[in-house]
């Protein structure tokens, strides 16, 4: 049965938006990959991604929308532009730690927070050192499947309200539905929910990180040609600092416009309706079972299972049906697996897949 | 005649090569945007481009290929990972002055070697003040179609043996054919003389540039994520330090093993034969002129022409038959035309923009 269709349920890259390909026709007919990235044509496309993006996600006109070309791009650009000295880091997995080590890396004052893998933070029981100028929090931990609250991540806004608020919904956007009038920035990357070929990150930031960026810029410290100064300063034009993924910019537009017609309400309940399929079948599975055991912390778009020794057999009789799931991540890498449940990924494709681990019992 | 096909001669982005489309189907067939950036597939990707991005350009093998965003990009790298304290500018053009500004902008002594817009440098003659840990030279200035010799750019070896070299080549490669056992370091995009779609910059280093970014890592001040340590250490396994451009990278390898099928001495001559009957055209031309008036200094696959207050009309005379070029850059930009002459663009199209050229003698 190798040679069914294969399915992508691997948590970024995964499998294409269907329409991808549709679209990816459209900008070869229309040279979206010749035109000059100073060109009305390009601004165009510009104003009709972050458009589009900002009406999908509720994102409020005054926040600007930045193309970079990686979520780990993100991570260094915002400890770079809003970070002199003090970065407060909640650590609960692989990618929370990364954001922690670009701070270390770019000789911050970094404090971390740490919680076991695949457990929370009590937020309102919290002891910090300095005041921080950036707090970042991994909303989404796509190495562990922990989705954190919103509402426990609004309440660090209470305790440290001068400080920016960053947090990385790299997997769990479009599906997660953050205030931005209570955070300051989020990012993602387009390869996981939104289902686009990887090269292009998004930053989302309101005026306060570009005003914390002027000071930082004044002083000579905001970095190069992505300091956030120079990508406003384009940004405010349609522009980019540079030549930018133009084909990736066009297509998260359209892909998001598409979104929009479908309706994020309706993905959204279907992504919780899937999850549910996932959740409910693992919590009746002898052999496996959801890493994450608190109901309020599960991904809803990441899920992380525990297979033991049966990590191989659970991949071959899933890839037997053409259907591919990621591996755990790092430590966790040969013991556990992990199902994406994006926009993309069909109902009736997760409900194979339960039915599958659910012959595991047998 | 407008809705003639269009073609782009612009200097980048500019028209795809003719297989991009081919190849762009077979990376949706492959799944190349969904596979996991760790996997065996994608490290296939990986050795397959560099290994024929090694072959087409003669880049000895202990050289690093790293795959980053944009040339804009390797500027900020080079200067990061390869530069202490001093730096050394050779600028005439706009994209000599943005690598100059990327290393006053990351707080570096930088000093700049100037020369008018479309002229060139005495290299014989050079006085500079303190010893430069990396000299950068932009041997193709895509804003005026100014091209270095290589063996004048290679006298700067002798005056700073101790010195890396870097060299821009974003608007020459693969067309020029430096000797990489004499320069350090070359980067270009692949939005101009590969032809395909931008978002992604090649940066390619030898064992030098990488000695140098240790000790600067070692000392804390090689950045973060793309410092060439964990460029080096992730290209190694043939891998990247973040999800990268996959589709990109793959593209590249794909373009690369054409242009060695069709023969890189064949695509040199050709572009000569071409950019010849472009300034034989401007140079029997009353009212248009090529901006770079020596010989030597003539760029065969960036040429700048002055039109004077034609330039609508030229643009329009073109376009009419479906050919597009590029402004002039900057201040120049009302008063040139600049006219790509890349690898896929056509021997008799580009005669055709010569004919057009010719009839504004009348």
């Amino acid at each position: 049965m190798n040679n069914k269709k294969k399915i992508y349920f691997t948590p970024g890259p995964t499998q294409l938006h269907p329409s991808v390909e549709k679209y990816i026709r459209h900008a070869l007919d229309e040279n979206v990959c010749s035109i000059n990235h100073r060109s009305q044509e390009f601004m165009e496309i510009f104003g009709n991604t972050v458009c589009s993006l900002k009406k999908l996600m509720n994102i409020p006109e005054e926040f600007s929308v930045f193309f970079l070309s990686s979520a780990t791009e993100c991570m260094d650009r915002m400890i770079q532009n809003c970070v002199e000295k003090n970065s407060l880091h909640f650590v609960n997995g692989a990618f929370a730690e990364r954001y922690f080590k670009t701070a270390v890396e770019l000789n911050k004052n970094a404090e971390k927070i740490e919680s076991a893998f695949g457990e929370g933070f009590d937020f309102s029981n919290l002891k910090t050192g300095s005041l921080p100028e950036l707090v970042c929090i991994t909303q989404n931990e796509t190495s562990t499947g922990v989705a954190l609250d919103l509402n426990d991540i609004y309440k660090i806004k209470k305790l440290f309200p001068e400080t920016i608020l960053s947090i990385d919904i790299v997997s769990s956007a479009p599906y997660v539905n953050p205030d931005f009038t209570i955070i300051d920035s989020a990012f993602f990357s387009v390869q996981k929910g939104f289902g686009l070929p990887a090269g292009l990150g998004v930053l989302i930031v309101n005026e306060k990180c570009i005003s914390k960026a002027r000071v930082m810029h004044s002083k000579k410290v905001a970095g190069s040609y992505h300091n956030f100064v120079s990508l406003y300063d384009n940004a405010q034009k349609k522009q980019t600092s540079e030549t930018p993924n133009v084909l990736g910019i066009f297509l998260l537009g359209k892909i998001c416009e598409e979104l929009i017609h479908y309706g994020i309400k309706k993905i959204r309940s279907e992504t919780e309706d899937k999850s549910k399929l996932i959740y409910d079948c693992l919590d009746k599975n002898s052999k496996l079972n959801a890493f994450v055991k608190s109901n309020e912390l599960r991904s809803k778009t990441v899920i992380a299972v525990n297979t033991g020794d049966k990590q191989k057999i659970v991949k071959k009789m899933l890839l037997d049906e053409g259907l591919i799931v990621g591996s755990g991540y790092g430590k966790l890498k040969d013991s556990q697996i992990r199902i994406a449940n994006f926009p993309m990924h069909k109902h009736e494709d997760i409900s194979t897949i339960t039915q599958i681990l659910n012959n595991m019992k047998d």
